[in-house]
């Protein structure tokens, strides 16, 4: 049975007008291209670990995090429309291309996280690149809601998959553009095919996810989160990967992963390479994605500065919306 | 810089009389290419994805799972010393080879199971294979911690890696034959590299990996161990994978996994392809591995039958004591 190759798929979904051609054609393959590109590297690691002087595949992270950068900065050298990027290991945005080049119809700045993961990498577990696309030449001062089109994980696991969601806020109400979907690589013709049109996120979750849990020795909200969910007997899955455990949700079509932040144990994600992709993704998917501090969208607060961390509740909506009220109301936001 | 040959390594390790020189030459070797070739099937696993009527790979998991079975199968008939063999997927002990095969010097029995991690398998998580081996015709009604000879993790993710425990109980105490070793595949010359020459445990760990975690909503011991670590800030890593969560706990060099059993919340571990080999690992290291029920050390009590299936507490030796200590005040076992 023969599926329906990803451009095809795309095309059907975007506008018709010819205004995301570049999206489609050249930005979407060329990242895609990178996260395999990257996955064979991280496969060709133990190269790294055999020949070095330590023996510990943690002292050779670095080696492994600065080849994903390179292999990914690359990439976008052939791919005229990404016009500036940033990355968690160089998080300043600069032009990709010379200044003598022609200006493309579609602009796009890249903020994206070469291997995220780092606490697990070690282990062979599974870990992810983050790729977070905004219209324009620059993804700060705009409001990601609006300006942050496409989101990419890849998956970099015994297979390599990736989860592409996209939504064009500017779109006829009549025609709304917002999917989220599942590819795999075909790692012998370098294809990837749609596994899985359409991950969706019930509003209700028996799974959760519950990230710095340092913060629950402090925080008697989020202690009584995590003992509600276990007395109620609900399924644990934590990898400490921000990537695999998003990807987890989304594929089992529930969860709630949650990240908050206190005096002690401060907001640990970087909301440019890891909060607004994940929260794009996991809207795209049906779910919501807050930051429990003050209870707002983490997509309606404009990014200022590539370095801005953030506390984040995601997944299944009502399970956010329980955790995030308890959380606020722990932190006496509520009645603020 | 050259690393040492896995071959040359093992040989250095065991006695020098050549009573081992099959498990050395054929039988490891054996089973570490299966693992590779468990590896390879699982990336190309998105064609069975691709091509079938279903789009989730929860649906063609069985495939998988049939898949890693019939190839270790296969691998081991290549394995003269591999007299028995029985698996998750088809627990009985059965001849590997026919009848009138002569009668090699050195003779095992393989239990194995080929794909563990069925729960996260879908999402892409780290997977892995389990190998047990043992001395003689049959792993039953035999005292494990004699006759199960040595035991081999497959870890199945972004790269592929295996942990080999060995110990050989008739060894003489002057030359004592214990290691626990982490080997790497170089996916382009299929050989496998040691990359972590001796794996330990050390006997107090800030790392926990609670499985079962339903019994705590019924067993105010385990709640009481999980809070316990939580007001301690442990740090939470539980991919629900038994082999990912062990060798996690190894590459760490720290670590306590739980998975208790209560009333309502049985046992999960099947005593033959799953406890005894991480016990051996586990072992091995330095760590502890013990039934939680009746604080029995897993090693010490024989399996009756391939079904058996049985609750560990195992990682950092005095975190293991701690937690079997609540644990049996808990059931009230202690003062039986």
């Amino acid at each position: 049975m023969e599926t329906i190759p990803l451009e095809t798929h795309l095309r059907s979904l975007l506008p018709v007008d010819g205004t995301r051609e570049a999206l489609i054609t050249s930005v979407i393959p060329r990242l895609l291209q990178s996260v395999a590109a990257v996955a064979d590297a991280l496969r060709k690691a133990h190269n790294v670990i055999a020949a070095g002087t330590a023996n510990t595949f943690g002292d050779h992270q670095l080696n492994v995090d600065v080849t994903a950068e390179n292999l990914i900065r690359n990439a976008i050298l052939n791919c005229p429309s990404i016009v500036k990027a940033s990355s968690e290991e160089d998080p300043v945005e600069r032009p990709v291309h010379p200044a003598s080049s022609s200006s493309p119809t579609e602009q796009y700045t890249l903020a994206f996280d070469p291997l995220d993961g780092s606490s697990i990498i070690s282990a062979n577990w599974t870990v992810g690149t983050i790729f977070s696309l905004w219209d324009g030449a620059s993804a700060l001062n705009q409001l990601p809601s609006r300006a942050q089109i496409a989101a990419i994980l890849g998956v970099l696991g015994p297979r390599t998959t990736a989860i592409i969601a996209l939504r064009m806020p500017d779109t006829a109400p009549s025609q709304p553009v917002q999917t989220c979907l599942e590819v795999s690589l075909d790692p012998y013709t370098s294809t990837w095919h749609i596994t899985r049109p359409s991950l969706r996120l019930s509003p209700r979750s028996t799974y959760f996810s519950p990230a710095n849990l340092r913060a629950a020795a402090e925080d008697e909200a989020y202690m009584s989160i995590v003992n509600g969910y276990i007395t109620r007997q609900y399924t644990l899955r934590y990898a400490g990967g921000l990537v695999p455990d998003v990807v987890r949700m989304l594929v089992q079509g529930q969860g709630v992963y949650l990240s908050p932040a206190t005096a002690g144990s401060k907001a640990k994600l970087r909301r440019l390479y890891e909060l607004c992709p994940l929260a794009l993704v996991v809207e795209c998917a049906g779910g919501e994605a807050v930051d429990p501090v003050d209870g707002c969208r983490v997509l309606d607060k404009e990014v200022r500065d590539c370095g801005e961390k953030g506390a984040l509740v995601c997944g299944s909506a009502m399970e956010v919306g329980e955790a995030v009220g308890k959380l606020l109301v722990g932190t006496g936001e509520m009645g603020a």
